[in-house]
């Protein structure tokens, strides 16, 4: 292939890829004049540069606003038609367990009859995806909509697996903010918080994307397609609840958190002090018997000392213990 | 039976059991050729293997879909209608008192006219919802949408019963909240807010099944049955307002926690620092009479010491009584 | 009357109560041939045991669930349909200004054309509301709509005292907050809390209730009495708006008092440190002067003593008048 | 005019005032017989008593439950149609500047094509309404919709003073939370926060009124003027943004405030610590000095005495710098 | 031109721009006379005096409320269709990084078929908008609906700049709230809130307006402008999840800043007090050697001396390590 962004491109037909790489141009030309139900195009393209899609786009035949989005990425999940082409943008996110915990990429679909082309900005699981769609004639048979199926399908299976990551993460956070050791997670809780968000709004727009499929608002997602849609939907609800489950949990965390510090902290100031507390009274005594009074009968006993050497071991012994109880040190 | 899976399966006609345990294939026979009213297998299943259950499904003739939901569990409450079988999603809630203090099992139920199937989850009180059955033919003669009745109405109760026991345990943590002994139930609350978010994920979504239920959407449950399921979204509706205010209260319990524990660590705080105070005065004035000046005409008094540790005395009790009025010791 | 549960019951016809008490059989007896207009017969129940209330609702042909209720209580607001008799249940509110603030009870009404079956379980004003029916003839005949709203408006009635009791109890809260005491009106404010949210749930649902009957969802309540119950409910708006004010009042009282809280020990400990702080001067002075060098020439001076000590209460008073400006003591 | 409660009771014809005050009993005899288009009488009522209201509410023909709330008042803002003639209630807002920042009173209108009462309770605009209306004829003409435009034109406008009035005020308060001085404004910004809930109860309701009459529910309200109560909307819907906004502020200042309060006293319990800290230094020197052990070389060097205290000098010299570059003191 | 609020005026035809510059008076003029599709009239005013832009309105038959808005501004984002003329009110907002981080101005649009008037209030993206669309005959011959769409496009432009731009400040703001520098952010976070809340509420009410010009309930935007207006609604919603996203940062900004601030501070207080404590050991140890006691035997060696200090020293590098250890100093 001539063009680095074009990663993939292949015809398809009587449910089986048909030999052959193409160019997109050669491409464009079957879609037009193959008139077999169930034989489509795939186009695979990565982060396009402008010119080279706008050419593309010309070929296919999409919608200037479209194109834009393509190129630009960072769009809002949505589900556009463009005379009889599909435009859907979709999030995708990958949990990386890095800094940034779940890397959000992009995905942007035009489908009609005739072809799909996917447009990837980020990571994403495509391959996967056209790999198990290529195993499985009757899947490519069932032509375009089934393809979208199986790419959202993917994509919201790809957030179920973020959760779950993401809940062990903040299952871990939990344990940190409650552990005896002193430690101040405000920072990864505060770090999560803005995960979930990012998270949030590739989700809660793609429910709508994913009910209208469902509903059967499009022709191109025939009958037997809608309760697979209404399945995908199922999943990103559950999503969708566990996210805002995650939001109250982070927020409460940030809370018991501050409590917690505060205690740990409080405990240390309170046991420094309880036994500088503690030093004051061999200090004071001593200072007693520092005095220079003349008339000091204690001074001149040679019990004197030992004594108040004993005084003061008894009065820190008792402090000790009474401390202790009260559970200041 | 063969299977471990299979827990119960047995054909109810004419308002009662019939005698002799049945497989599941020769009752998945029986349902094919009979046409009483009323009429109808039920079969129980406890977590299966995906390979026994693809068989049962089979039998049945069970959607692709369903049958995954059913092997994986894991699923968000919903009603889904397959041909003409309902699959009706539920969460199980059954309250322990141990650490996990509610624990969240899953129901897949798939019921037609002929047959109602049962997957449980973890724990379930599908045994108790079977024998009560059986002791009322009056039940079994409507038929499976009076089963279906009967299991949710139960799984509601132990919502309920659940919600009870949390409010107890939320009344035990205010109660520690606000004692006057030094404790930090931060963890707890949070564990208990954990708890909120798990059942009101069980709960909420119940209500819009149950409501479809209720208002008749499906033909399997006929009029007479509607106004029970009303019954069962009453209850649903009131265990979800206790949901609610549980998690206010929590919230709300964990910023007084914060203020509680920050009162009482304060007023150590205080006391410590109040006593170490009061010492400071002695150690002072014993450190003006250690000094070594020439002249110091109170050295040379034979009342100077007794007067000096009397000074001390004092004006340590004046001090304490001082402190004592203001609440620091 | 035979029977405890049932506390008063009489026929009402032409305007006024008919003389002599009846039975509840003999009552049920007169409902079904009495054809009059506005001729209707109220049943007053309290608290009823299941035996005895099953029997009654035999005689009135009450609905199996509807009975349930009306014996368990504990139900949630709602309005509900069976045949041809409305089933109204209806939390009431009591401000009682002790431990729990409001005490709320429970109404059952159970009313068709014929007759109105009251059950009330903890106190409620339906005895205030007989009384006042009673004496005005032209309510009593327009029939048991009449009867069914003059008891929403005493219940809403007493909503609106409870709230405004309420609030004084709030201002009062706000003035500990924020009084020069050392006050921490944290659990109280947890209490009010706790309270507004049982109200809450008495009062958001039974909007619904009412909405239903001022539109004329029902035939038992007809035209000219839909102005009287939308009346009842823009009080009760008008009660949900100050409850949701109260909520956020209390939200933001808990937060003010831990600022109150945290100002005042603050200012507690600082007071003492600072005390502390000063007397650490005289007592480092006094050490110097009491370090044995041998030449140290302001020991052997006669003024030595005396302006020592005067330094000591110089820099005191410095001090003093110094953390006095500061706000510290 | 024989009674206190009326303040003005006049009647317009062709655009301009009649000479001569009426009594409200010739008045009602007008609206009668007069059968001209926008000829109607304006009564102004303030604060009535039960009686003289109910006279006059049966001269006028008024329902019953209107009468009581313009007696007793504490409505919500609400719109109700009783025959032919429209109550509407609303609350009016005047920024005072003292403790109770923005006073709210009440102002209950009955219209209708030949009449308009108002019934003003606490400060209103209502004189300089009736000033603006005299001094144009065309507004007169119209009848009494214009008029009812007027008074809520005039009552959302002093909403708008208010609410910018409040911001001032809210803009004060946030310099104190932020100022070097140590001020806690924790009750006031409680305060205001009370006032915004009232101030939000005023406008809220009034959306739904005003959104009605621009929607042309009402027939006395004619086409023409559904621009200009669209308008009034417009304004309110403005200050509804405002009233949320100003809460989410009240909200963040007190968190904000309780987070420089803490700072504040922080820094000065830092700077006492370390001042204290500071002194303890020459303190235990003097202290070593001081003791009475035979051997101490030092002691009997003549520089013993001024190279202690230049030690001590010094010591505290280089702790105050290093507490000055940490920001301690 | 005559008056100086008046910034361009121009009159279009067939695609371009006519030469020469117009009077309003005289544009006024060409829209009557000219029946051309695509010939319109663009007067740009900027903050016009009362008396002058009543003139102008006037001239183009603008509607009496319109004019009080495009005179007085402060208006809330709408859409207000009077006779044939569309009254668009946009808000603008440009990013300036200085204290008032987003400067909000306003748009206010009369827009129809002849003529499309732009008032601005302070800065806005009015002179760009108009070069970009002269540099386009097709935008020019589309008419005014195009000119209107190009003016929000370019706002929600700047919008999403602003957005971008504040997220940087955000992530500025999160750095110095988790930094090891002791700083406090707290003001600046909560003048990041106030913007926010200035920000929405220019965007918020915008959403409303797009989206009913790209639903075409405004005959002035024909068809193939709808998918265009979708394309800036679209974006409008990203901008809102922003700000939305934004504000739950800020909010836990705020509370992370508390903890981190309550840290760092009482990290300071624990390394004071532990100094201050472990000075205590040698002063004690001190005082004890300087009391008075005839029979002290360590006072006698010639080793004592040496010894003690010794000791002191010891004791403070063991108590120095084990601060160091549990991390207090």
């Amino acid at each position: 292939m001539s063009d680095s962004a074009i990663v993939d491109c292949a015809f398809y037909e009587g449910g089986r890829r048909q030999a052959g790489d193409l160019t997109y141009e050669e491409a464009a030309e079957k879609t037009k004049y193959s008139t077999k139900e169930g034989a489509f195009v795939w186009l695979g393209v990565v982060e396009p540069k402008e010119a080279e899609f706008k050419e593309i786009a010309e070929k296919y035949g999409l919608h200037e606003l479209g194109v834009e989005d393509a190129i630009e990425a960072h769009q809002r999940p949505k589900i556009e038609m463009y005379d009889d082409t599909l435009q859907v943008v979709v999030k995708t996110a990958v949990y990386t367990g890095q800094e940034d915990l779940i890397e959000i990429g992009e995905l942007i679909i035009f489908v009609n009859r005739k072809f799909i082309i996917t447009v990837r900005h980020g990571k994403g699981p495509l391959d996967d995806v056209r790999k198990r769609i290529e195993e499985r004639p009757d899947l490519v048979e069932s032509g375009t909509g089934a393809v979208l199926h199986q790419i959202l399908d993917r994509v919201v299976d790809d957030y179920e697996a973020s959760a779950a990551a993401f809940d062990l993460d903040l299952q871990d956070v939990e344990k940190q903010v409650f552990s005896e050791e002193r430690t101040n997670p405000a920072q990864r809780i505060y770090r999560l918080e803005r995960e979930t968000i990012d998270f949030y709004r590739a989700v809660r727009p793609l429910m709508d994307v994913v009910d209208g499929l469902a509903r059967g608002q499009y022709d191109l997602v025939g009958d037997p397609l809608h309760e697979y849609f209404r399945d995908v939907h199922d999943h990103l609800q559950r999503v969708h609840g566990e996210i805002l489950g995650f939001r109250d949990l982070l927020s409460s965390s940030l809370q018991a958190n501050l409590t917690q510090v505060s205690v740990q902290q409080n405990e240390d100031m309170r046991k420094i002090s309880a036994y500088a507390a503690m030093l004051a009274v061999p200090t004071a005594i001593a200072g007693i018997y520092g005095m220079n009074f003349k008339h000091m009968p204690e001074l001149d006993s040679p019990f004197g000392y030992p004594l108040a050497l004993a005084i003061m071991a008894l009065v820190c012994l008792v402090l000790f213990r009474k401390f202790k109880q009260s559970g200041w040190i």
